[in-house]
């Protein structure tokens, strides 16, 4: 577990999905340059849903980003992970003390956390053995970035004092209210909703058939426990997620499957 | 848990991530056909990597694949999960009764199964109710696919007699090995190690800079029980994986941190 000096200044990375020209990553960086010195490192185009994609089969390319006149980070060609990880390995001269991916637009509780590219760039940095942490704005209309940024400056230096233990990262999720409506801050775990998927089939000037995937998220509870409920009663909902997937209950069950036996 | 009545005819549903013109997949559905009816729905092109990756933005085209003469599946112009969303969604008249994903084409242990698009595809299965099994052949070289296919069939039929519970799927890994070699089947943890990422920065004829990221995984642990020691001691490595990712002993210490007062 990393813990920092107090009066030592901070080196944060900074990256998103939904691109470095993005509300929520200008926002964010606004409120981070606040307590630390502030390096952007983001896919130059939208990159949602692209889950945990790293780019092996093509090279990467880098330009410097220029937002209001001044140097605002570097734009990559590539997906939220691989910003993360060419930043850490490539273009940083020493690895950050903390990574805040994000501000997402859109919500990123329960099964999407898997889909989130924001949330990728956050896991890639606890794997690089950055303490990270995603923060998303649960909605896609045009939105008021100004409270999750500041919740996450300070959700920042409240990490920094307490520090984050390896492979943990912290997935937040701000509901998309006005301040003053915020009720509070929960810890949650993941929920269980999934998209209840639809492809719409259509037909191309040509009358070639293509399908265009539509569908909404089901809620699978209603406990403020969970992510999901949690944003919807209009609570800030913070969930520290792990990549170890072993199903260790069932690791236990299959003793008794004789699976030697398949050989 | 779903289970099978004796006798019944399977449906099995086949995708992969290294594409529909892969040898993994040909073998794996040479096998399968032994015990069900196969219909392979996967991506038109190589996918590796892609991680979760969905397809919102954009149209999906399906197209009917033949090969040696004979109708083969459905070439989908998209990732390993729009493969199966739209399988189970559009394309199947019924929810298949198990999912295969493979044969990969190379390792997908420890964190790899995160970068996985072969994993991914079984992750959509298991997230649309249908109990399913990622299968990897542990090399990148040129290799014989026939004995992960006839171990993958194998554990479909025991899989199909002691069902499989709800959210969880097998990640197979199978040692690239001749199988007399094989020294038997493992259950195991998923391994801790990473990749050790490096960046080799080129410059290209118009003399900009970019680059390539090479690397390779660096091994954690020794021990059989789990995923990668197991496949490098060419045992068969069987690792059941679960996608809710929270971290319950951090949500539980993090009770401490008053993280309401951040509001």
């Amino acid at each position: 577990m990393k813990r920092f000096s107090r009066g030592k200044k901070l080196n944060i990375l900074v990256s998103n999905d939904d691109g470095i020209d993005a509300p929520g990553i200008e926002a964010l960086v606004r409120e981070l340059k606040k307590i630390g010195t502030v390096t952007v490192v983001a896919p130059e185009q939208q990159q949602s849903a692209v889950g945990h994609a790293i780019t092996m089969n093509f090279p990467i390319r880098v330009k410097e980003y220029h937002k209001n006149g001044e140097f605002f980070g570097y734009a990559v060609a590539g997906t939220p992970a691989d910003c993360v990880k060419l930043a850490v390995k490539a273009l940083l001269k020493k690895k950050p003390d903390i990574l805040v991916s994000g501000v997402n637009h859109g919500s990123n509780t329960a099964i999407s956390s898997i889909y989130s590219g924001t949330v990728s760039a956050a896991a890639e940095g606890t794997f690089l053995g950055v303490p990270s942490i995603a923060v998303s704005l649960t909605t896609f209309r045009p939105a008021d970035f100004r409270y999750a940024a500041k919740f996450a400056r300070k959700l920042v230096t409240l990490v920094v004092r307490k520090g984050l233990p390896e492979g943990i990262l912290l997935n937040v999720n701000v509901p998309a209210v006005p301040e003053k409506q915020i009720k509070g801050v929960l810890m949650t775990r993941q929920g269980k909703a999934v998209w209840n998927d639809q492809f719409d089939a259509r037909r191309d000037p040509a009358n070639k058939e293509y399908y265009w995937l539509t569908g909404a998220l089901e809620e699978a509870e209603k406990e403020l426990l969970f992510d999901q409920p949690a944003v919807r009663n209009k609570y800030v909902s913070v969930t520290p997620i792990h990549y170890d997937l072993t199903d260790y209950p069932m690791l236990e069950a299959m003793e008794g499957w004789s699976i030697a036996q398949l050989k």
